[in-house]
């Protein structure tokens, strides 16, 4: 039973990715973790990869974690807190109102169960591609419902800080708008522009360069899952993605006035004008506020080994690497290297760099 | 004057970051290159740069190319023809019906004249981001027109081949209904996308994961270049975000009467679907078909060196890394890196890593 504040215990349903991470993180901190899923061969997979026991019903723990699909949170919820499972209660579905508000339609005890959403995901699903540190540094959303205790609240805060997460308390309607305008709308807006490669010719996909592949690549995400995920969120999404469609519509009929002569496409300018600046306002590494480090470009051959190279000389005069892009050449067996530094850092690397033979353009 | 086929003098116009590019891969291949624009002090740069000498009139080459904005190359190439400045013309425009249409009109020989348009740019501009390596194994589309003679076809293959292109020649209309579908609508999406950062709470951005930092990286391009690009386009881009603003509308309406509790959301399903579908379809590294790399996820600490022991390891065991993701931990010194490489080395890799203490989490 938990006591001053210290979580010994935890249950997790449903051991998919999330909730076998999530296991996985807990017991890496020396607790007591069982899981539970409607499908027993998944818990099998997540206790082979040492997420915890399977649970069974009368074994009472400090917390139990539903990790669920949004539409199933407040049912799995209400037969937990039928068999008392726990002492408080959350749930990690990437919408919030939708569980909180089907909850207490139910009759849950809403005193003891503190909604929760860690930002933090991949590409691929199920237990076996889960990770004890998928939290760490993340932002991990809490939404109380007016009816939580502080002593539920107090305690997924300690589960959150367990999983090396970071806190961000919020209600859970603006919660969801803000999902909405930073993964929902985007994973769509994504799949639109994806789709339009579906039919088209293989001349037209041999010419993509790297900003089509960026801007689609979240559309490789799985169908079923994103759905449940959008109609959890329905109407959120939806008052985005009008916005995104408005202006795209504007866009386009400003460029069919201006193919039939009649104006300048201001509109336009003024979309891309509005999207420099929402770009530029997205926070940096290290969640501070978004800052530009310079790109040292190096040339390289497709070689194992001349990055490791690369990356020495860098390591040999103190310059900390913050992101690295390859560039491949398609067609030929070279790639361009885009080395994310600190401002300051630039001439030094780019001199060591030449000093070891490499080519490396001067910066502007 | 050119014989033989092989070029020997160019005229680049026009001293961008095309432009210079082309001008720098040429004199490495120790080709006289002159270069002009109606900005002196540019010229002046690109000849520091080791691009080439100032054109003058009455220097007669053997090719040249002419790197104005699209609206701009007609006018360009007519002067340059009654100068008598080359034996044969291309220019590099991102979109090629309009030059090809307006020269036509303006009395251009159209015999010596080429359109063409390198698949290359970066997110900077100007000679100082030139590079002679720009178009090594890129895409280069050659739109020669009905009346464009075979000797001018060949020379300017040369001229791309000189400059380590891949020439791909198609249609002028069909290029330019090409470029809408995988590169300008794409941005005008990622602008529409990221305009609705621009005013989101500091909390909504603080959610923000590498989704929308991908779907959102080309937003920050600059708005009056594409202005320009977009307008040259304006038809063939306008028809294509007129189907992604109808897609997100239908979807958006479709999740908004499932809100209202009317019914399933298929039409989203199958926008995510046909997403999938088209992200499918997109070519992967050296120009082949997509093929699917494994990743080998490995959690390393942010220090200078740790990256290049990871890749010195990779190259003890002969593991060729297809693509490197650093995906940094917000608000920790930590960061996980997805090392993207050959189905059969999953094992190998990860094996090395962990046998060398990295923690390596099991792929599914």
């Amino acid at each position: 039973m938990i006591e001053g504040g210290t979580i010994r215990s935890v249950v997790v349903v449903g051991a998919g990715l999330i909730g076998t991470s999530i296991a996985l993180a807990l017991r890496q901190r020396g607790l007591d973790v069982y899981l539970a899923d409607r499908d027993p061969s998944v818990v099998r997979l997540a206790r082979e990869l040492g997420a915890g026991a399977a649970w069974t019903p009368g074994v009472k723990t400090d917390v139990a974690v539903v990790a669920v699909p949004p539409h199933a949170v407040a049912q799995q919820l209400l037969e937990l807190q039928k068999h008392d499972a726990a002492a408080f209660y959350t749930d990690v579905a990437s919408v919030k109102a939708l569980p909180l508000e089907q909850a207490g339609r139910l009759g849950c005890d809403l005193t003891t169960y503190v909604p929760s959403h860690p930002l933090a995901g991949r590409e691929r699903s199920g237990p076996a591609a889960a990770r004890a540190d998928l939290f760490l540094g993340r932002p991990w959303a809490l939404c109380p419902g007016p009816d939580a205790s502080p002593a539920a609240v107090q305690t997924i805060l300690e589960l959150v800080a367990l999983c090396g997460g970071n806190a961000v308390t919020l209600d859970a309607v603006e919660h969801d708008r803000a999902v909405a305008v930073i993964s929902h709308a985007p994973h769509v807006a994504a799949a639109a522009v994806a789709a339009r490669l579906a039919d088209a010719s293989a001349t037209t996909l041999g010419l993509s360069g790297q900003g089509v592949r960026d801007v689609t690549r979240i559309a490789a995400g799985d169908p079923s899952l994103w759905t449940g995920i959008l109609s959890g969120n329905a109407g959120a999404v939806a008052e985005v993605l009008e916005e995104v469609a408005v202006d795209l519509a504007l866009a386009a009929r400003s460029l069919r006035e201006f193919s039939a002569g009649a104006s300048p496409i201001d509109p336009v300018t003024d979309l891309l004008r509005r999207g420099n600046a929402g770009r530029g306002r997205i926070p940096g590494k290290h969640g501070g506020p978004a800052r530009t480090y310079e790109v040292v470009q190096v040339v390289i051959g497709d070689r194992p080994g001349e990055l490791a190279r690369l990356f020495q000389v860098a390591e040999q005069v103190g310059v900390s690497i913050e992101d690295v892009q390859l560039e491949h050449v398609p067609g030929l067996p070279l790639g361009a290297v885009e080395l994310s530094v600190q401002p300051e850092a630039v001439a030094v690397l780019s001199e060591a760099l030449r000093g070891h033979g490499w080519d490396v353009p001067d910066p502007a």
